[in-house]
């Protein structure tokens, strides 16, 4: 079967049995089946346990063979020793897909474990069954609420595909969801990283692919497949163990080789990955490309409160690449119609004086004409917001009616904001709820986002 | 006078004349009396007005000779004309410090600015009074409910002192503040970077000095300020116009030099002033330093629910100059009895097997037992615990007991963590409130503040 049908059945499985399915529920229960109940999955669900009849009302089977039908998929999560065994009795049954929770294989550090890990390896290449694991979170799709997670995941049909070598980015952070669809590969015996980018590279539900590394043993075939999708969507990725100490820890922890992290910089960049150094980033980017147009230039304007922050936009600017837009007569006209006589008009635009001084207009309607006068300008390919919250929600203007116009009237523009002030969590919320634009925490992250939508808008040009 | 009895009249004004008093209230009014009067300040309020009688129910008086007696603080919120005259009247009256909010002088693209700005640069230099500004928030004190500003603050007495040549710090985020004390210095004229850290030098309200600085006209100055306060309270600075353009952009903002970016790295450096890069940072480090204790040495304890952010803070640490720290034989012995036997024990130390497989003590137990052992290991200098939160606040642990436990257990190491999963956000908020750790939104954040309390105690040490 190809790996793409393979994979489809792990990601959207019609029928699913859970080995090793325990009674306790609650708070550190970490119980499949009790999560998966939870999220309102279709599919037939076969918990296996020799011990009950049923649980959490859910009729339980003593082993494969008691099931009435052929699932498309296991999902072990037994001692390591029986590992191997039930494989192999799922094998026999037709079970072609098989998701193995257990720790203690190539990650373990006794001889027992390497025992283990060399077993499996020779079940899998002597069975027609394709292992996801061992020490994984397994598989989950928010587009089927199916999750074979023991930690609890917070569904999103998010367009994001991911793929990870720790549980971590499946579950995710409150402020940085990876998961539409995700894919922990835990130590990577059989399904691997490339398995994976074929997978996202034909599904339509996926426009970003998300990926940690830690590293993996066939770098060719991975940076070969990655060359295949990153015309088509944009790959993040956040590949860790970067010193040696880290790297060594890697191959423990996953029993997979790190490498070299300069050889990892030039080969993300020849296949067109995007690389991210930190969680932050991670999540930023991710966010970025599923919610916002790409920048088709470098060329920025920055709305500013303040002159202080606008000069951090420019520093932001030369370091991430980017360039501060020089801007056409006609928008320096139209913007001097507000300013004060003894400012200059200029890019990052400072309209502090129009609101303070001049007053014009109103601080919203200043707000929006600066931002739509300067999207306006065909030398300006995205914008960044530095804008004050200085009122509790309900006391102050909504972002909400201003960002829909602007982007309704300039669809191939980012625009995206950073706020100051006491309620800039609330604002952060209010600008992020539109679906189409971004608020970020700094200036600098804000611009960093905007460089990796100009970069990889580079990249497709080139490609 | 010398400068810390001064600007004592800044910081701890007993009566203040206001100039400027507008009737406007609620949003867009940017009222300074509004918002003084909503602080609980003690202190005696003059609003100088010459067309009301009263205003938001307070006696205005024409002008500042009809004010029946001699102000400590005059803040001048007028157009820039008249500003000139009305410094000279209050001196004339024997007020000899002033705050002008008034932007359009050194910060002016006309020629007018300049001559205005020239004519009170000679008024300060033939009259007995200080100024701060022209463009500036002025001054905020906590501690005695006062602020300047004509954005409302949020007054809180943490033990931070501000020093800016924006109003953005002045005023903060939702997610970071910056103000116990703030001296907001506008264009410089007069009072400047050098007499703000004087004064901080010796107030025993603050214990962090946090610098923004776009430029100035005497380094020299500065330079010989930071090196008298930097032994005895650590100083953090965000340099901005770091690039050629944004020099130029900041020298128009308050019309002072920038300067070459390399040599403020050094003199910062060789002052002992900590340079951070962006916001983030900025806020981050602030807050570490005000609840955290230093770290003595440069040994990190990771204790992790996940291999692959442990991972990262091997990554981290080496990017900020910290090592992960080698656990002594009874560390090891005690955090073995609770792994499963085919893991090795080591630092970072995966707890997660410990709270899944084995389950020799509750989740909260193991937490508690890994990080009060590693912190109990003479060879740990501090600990980042790497935890998730996976279920609704309620429902899940407060890791408050846990924290003043181990603080009150280990007063001399700093303990700080990184969540993940649904409810970081408040697991964060949760810790803290203890006013005792902190949490950070990613590994590489958590460990960079870790690494600026390990080089502060070592520049104290070397000093």
């Amino acid at each position: 079967m190809n790996v793409v049908s393979q994979l489809k059945k792990f990601f959207e499985p019609k029928s699913v049995a859970i080995f090793g399915v325990s009674r306790r529920t609650g708070k550190e229960a970490f119980n499949i089946l009790d999560n998966l109940l939870s999220y309102g999955y279709r599919g037939k669900i076969y918990p296996i346990n020799p011990n009950a009849s049923e649980i959490l009302g859910i009729k339980t089977y003593p082993d494969i063979q008691a099931v009435p039908e052929q699932c498309d998929l296991a999902v072990l999560n037994l001692p390591r020793q029986i590992i191997s065994k039930v494989v192999k009795e799922c094998a026999g049954n037709g079970i072609d897909s098989i998701v193995i929770v257990t720790q203690g294989f190539g990650d373990a550090d006794d001889e027992e474990g390497k025992k283990l890990q060399s077993e499996l390896d020779e079940i899998i290449k002597g069975n027609n069954v394709r292992i996801l694991g061992p020490n994984s979170l397994g598989i989950a799709n928010a587009f089927v609420n199916f999750s074979s997670s023991f930690v609890k995941q917070d569904m999103e049909r998010i367009p994001v595909g991911l793929i990870c070598q720790t549980g971590v980015f499946m579950v995710g952070y409150s402020f940085a969801k990876f998961v539409g669809k995700g894919l922990d590969l835990g130590n990577g015996s059989d399904i691997d990283m490339a398995d994976g980018l074929q997978y996202f590279e034909q599904d339509d539900d996926i426009k970003v692919v998300a990926l940690h590394i830690e590293g993996m043993k066939d770098g060719r075939k991975f940076l070969e497949a990655a060359k295949k999708i990153t015309g088509k969507k944009p790959v993040v990725a956040l590949k860790t163990g970067k010193s040696e100490q880290a790297a060594r820890a890697a191959q423990s922890h996953t029993g997979s080789m790190a490498g070299k992290d300069k050889m990892w910089d030039v080969g993300l960049k020849q296949s067109g990955i995007i690389r991210v150094d930190d969680i932050d980033e991670f999540a930023d980017t991710v966010k970025a490309f599923y919610t916002l147009p790409l920048m088709k230039g470098n060329r920025i304007a920055v709305a500013s409160y303040t002159g202080g922050l606008g000069i951090m936009g420019i520093d932001a600017c030369n370091k991430h690449g980017l360039e501060i837009g020089k801007l056409s007569q006609p928008t320096l006209k139209r913007l001097e119609e507000f300013y004060p006589s003894w400012q200059d008009v200029g890019n990052p635009a400072d309209i502090w004086p129009a609101i303070m001084v001049e007053r014009k207009a109103s601080l919203p309607e200043i707000e929006e004409m600066a931002v739509d006068t300067l999207l306006s300008d065909p030398g300006i390919d995205g914008i960044l917001c530095v804008f004050g919250e200085f009122l509790p929600p309900g006391q102050w203007r909504s972002l909400t009616p201003m960002i829909e116009r602007i982007t309704n009237a300039h669809p191939d523009k980012p625009l995206i904001f950073h706020i100051y002030g006491s309620f800039a969590d609330e604002a952060k919320i209010n600008i992020e709820k539109t679906g189409k634009s971004l608020a970020f925490t700094s200036v600098d992250r804000a611009i960093r986002a905007l460089g990796h939508l100009y970069d990889y808008s580079e990249f497709c040009a080139r490609h």
